[in-house]
């Protein structure tokens, strides 16, 4: 057992039987619908991923002992509509693998792939209703805005680089820390939790995702194909620049390789180069220090909360994040 | 003038004012996205079609006083569902003119299109949150979730020629039906109306959405496309096989020219042979006569409702349904 296996184990601990039951809903939720999608819906869900943003949102839950079913039922959904924005992705970004394995784009064409993550949105809003919370129902819709504002904005800012600090962290709150977000305050609102501690992990997912998403864009420079569990240095490929990149081109204005190849410009070599140049110049550990950033102010939001194995376990959380490989 | 445009004047006689309120609405939405995005939203909005749906959801709100601003509010998220499943549907489709324009998918591309529906998505189900309305806001995640399942048995029954009537109506009821249904129903219940209005409206959305598909269904045989705004036998190009086309397999099973397109012999004479087929067969007024079972069944719905302007525009709409042209 890798030492990463064995965080992730001890953050999973106090919400583990709870994981069990969301993923029984998502299991149920697959063979439910009409015979002849029920194929296709269970290729999808077999392919579970860490579950990071079920198991935020049962750890939120865990401040307040309300809620009864409401916490897995809010888990379940924040974890189908993360499944929901990862097929239509997949197909935006023309992702041949996922977790994995062959993407549905990729199995059943672009066509299949809009219409079951339609499906697994729609199958998300209904286990939302299922709360009868009116706020967590706004937070959610909101958060579905979010997430392809976020998209949109990657897309629309594509082959550019002269992006901001600014256009960046609001980019990948949109299409990121959105959802960490609105896992960790409805994980709180449906237990019942008081308004200071929802704003702490309403906080607390932000600065989550943030840090997540941050890394997520480093290990694209940095990680194998093997260890991140997608091909590597695809966002530049998609002409999507990330932190990694626009410290580079801050660093090394000229005869910048990414600028190059956004140009058009002997664009394998120059992806290639941008990649090893990252590796070996300072960039990396720049970006981390500002995922570092977020990390710190997450933990820091939490730091009044009582210390229950819950809240342990969104510390571990914030170094597994960090420090995760894939 | 033509009589056609003078019957749907007269429909929308009772809610002309709140049908501009509800266009405000949908123009105040688009501009207020992220500014990188409001050129998107904006060539969708542009393009009104001939907003059926919300009509149907202010005629069905006019049975009661209750509600105040709730059915405008309804009626603009229902017509954002149906734009945000338009855009969808037509990047499925492959389909490159809509509404007499170019579409989405054709302009920007698949994958815009993709997030482009997702943020339309979002933005009707937080207009249905503004209406605090549990039931309606189940309704509406239930009628993505029809929407997608219907489109999902089209994709999946493609170039199938053995569908039964029963398969065929559920397909059309979930792509299409459903949505007219949601759209009597939520109008019905935000405006307050008793539970047997409520009902009496639901069976009628469902009957005239019904009618509505088959005559969709029967114009893609026979209509032109300057008539129809959009090519004609774009159906058998897709290999969806609709009423009409059942009837004509039904009729003559002998060396029939859909099978033989379906098979991949000669597709493009198979295809027009079956065009002219159904025109010079009884096979039309056949699916019309289907067609009057629905619209007769959503008169019948509201016979007992009070006798008001609202009530005979839902009796001149199930007319207008099954004599339409475009």
């Amino acid at each position: 057992m890798t030492q990463q296996t064995t965080a992730i184990d001890l953050i999973y601990q106090p919400v583990r039987e709870k994981l069990a039951q969301v993923d029984n809903r998502l299991r149920d939720l697959t063979t439910q619908g009409h015979p002849s999608i029920v194929g296709l819906l269970g290729h999808v869900a077999e392919r579970a991923g860490k579950r990071l943003r079920p198991t935020l949102a049962l750890l939120a839950s865990g401040f307040h002992d309300g809620g009864g079913e409401l916490p897995v039922t809010m888990a379940a959904a924040v974890e189908l509509l993360h499944v929901a924005a990862l097929v239509h992705d997949d197909t935006v970004d023309n992702a041949t693998v996922r977790r994995g394995a062959a993407t549905v784009s990729s199995l059943w064409g672009d066509g299949m792939a809009v219409l079951v993550g339609d499906y697994l949105f729609a199958a998300a809003a209904i286990l939302v209703c299922d709360t009868e919370n009116l706020r967590v129902m706004r937070r959610f819709a909101q958060t579905v805005k979010e997430l392809s504002t976020g998209e949109l904005m990657e897309r629309l800012g594509a082959y550019k680089w002269d992006h901001s600090m600014e256009d960046y962290k609001e980019r990948i709150h949109n299409k990121t820390a959105s959802l960490f977000r609105a896992a960790a305050e409805s994980g709180a609102i449906v237990s019942g939790a008081s308004e200071e501690t929802v704003g702490a992990l309403d906080s607390y997912g932000y600065n989550l995702g943030m840090a997540f998403q941050i890394v997520d864009d480093i290990l694209d420079y940095g990680g194998t194909e093997e260890e991140v569990g997608k091909p590597v240095g695809h966002d530049l490929l998609e002409g999507t620049l990330t932190l990694p990149g626009m410290l580079l081109i801050e660093r090394f204005p000229k005869d910048n390789p990414i600028v190059n190849m956004f140009q058009g410009r002997d664009v394998e070599d120059n992806r290639l180069r941008a990649l090893e140049m990252a590796r070996n110049s300072g960039v990396i550990d720049d970006a981390y220090d500002i995922a570092r950033e977020f990390t710190d102010a997450a933990v820091n939001d939490i730091r009044d909360l009582p210390d229950i194995p819950e809240r342990r376990s969104l510390l571990e959380l914030a170094s597994y994040v960090l420090e995760r490989r894939s």
